[in-house]
């Protein structure tokens, strides 16, 4: 599976770079993650500048992309000429937000029949916006999830390992991220949280998890 | 105070950026922490390309500096140009390390006296090096401090915003950045690994916590 983690200028680095950073500690044949921005470069909420390793429309061709958040999404979100970038299909792909990436999801029409969660900064814009907010860290409906509060991303990168790979590589890439001595516990609640909140069964894949 | 963390080549994403956002989610003047590194661009250990914002001397002036881990830290160990720019005082400077940033704080003199926490792979080379290492997340000894797996960043940053900014300073900072209804056990089960864990009491800084 190839994901696209989708990053503006003004983002959450804890968002973003813990997701990549568990996602690729799958080891499958063509499974990668990539950082996916409009711009060639991006500069995080705390100014740290980076080049996009994909660009935006690497997007449309991946298995899975997840939405990071930030200090501008709003305004993102209100820029017709990159949302029009965007053409997903959460029939083909999974789809997840972080945070202020609900926003994201609501404007493309992706979370008309389900609740979101966000965090506490956001969740009054997402509730002007439409959305139902939960009140919790992780929610996932069939192939698309939301998590709210920045180390959410750890249930967000293991929902999907978990769609697309299996329990067994959830248990292996969480293992290695995990405090030192507290392993079990991690996985154990991160596996806990993920099954408690899906409300159905995401889409499967092919055996091999490969798109 | 001015927090550098230092990142190399090759770094993990999850110790560098999780260090960072937590610790500038302190808002007293003066307190900032930087990504700082030996040359002006670094790749990390899942291909992304960023700018440094500061250089490594940065670090000899800094208040605290953090080691953050990667695939080539034992490259770095043996650059002696590299280590060389590091000038480095324990009795005035919180110093910590992230896996095998435990190497770099070895070579540098500065675990001498006190066992240290790795991650599992780089449990062998520590040990190598002539460490004790201890098989728990977190463990801190005066004004020095290490950790072991990617998400003890956690512990890191938030034993150095108690030392530089107090308890309630790490309560506002651990609540934002924690799994949106999870809060109180993140905040309360944070306090506790570095409580438990912390040998001596660090050195008290200014009352501002400005260096």
């Amino acid at each position: 599976m190839q994901i696209a983690i989708v990053t503006f200028d003004g983002f959450n680095e804890i968002d973003s770079f813990v997701a990549l950073n568990i996602l690729n500690r799958v080891k499958r044949e063509n499974w990668q993650a990539y950082i996916v921005a409009p711009n060639e470069t991006i500069t995080s909420m705390n100014g740290v500048t980076l080049q996009a390793q994909k660009p935006l429309e690497f997007a449309t061709s991946a298995g899975a992309v997840l939405f990071g958040s930030g200090r501008l999404t709003r305004q993102w979100v209100n820029t017709p000429e990159v949302m029009q970038r965007f053409r997903l299909d959460p029939a083909k792909q999974f789809i997840g937000s972080q945070c202020s990436g609900a926003l994201l999801l609501k404007k493309l029409g992706l979370v008309e029949d389900m609740p979101v969660c966000t965090d506490a900064t956001t969740k009054p814009y997402v509730l002007e916006a439409g959305c139902t907010v939960l009140d919790q860290a992780f929610y996932a409906k069939g192939n698309i999830a939301t998590a709210g509060g920045c180390l959410s991303a750890q249930y967000l990168a293991a929902w999907l390992i978990l769609r697309g790979a299996g329990q067994e590589a959830v248990k292996e890439a969480l293992g290695y991220v995990a405090p030192v001595g507290e392993q079990s516990a991690f996985i154990a609640h991160t596996l806990d949280v993920i099954l408690k909140n899906s409300a159905e069964p995401a889409m499967a894949l092919s055996p091999t998890g490969v798109r």
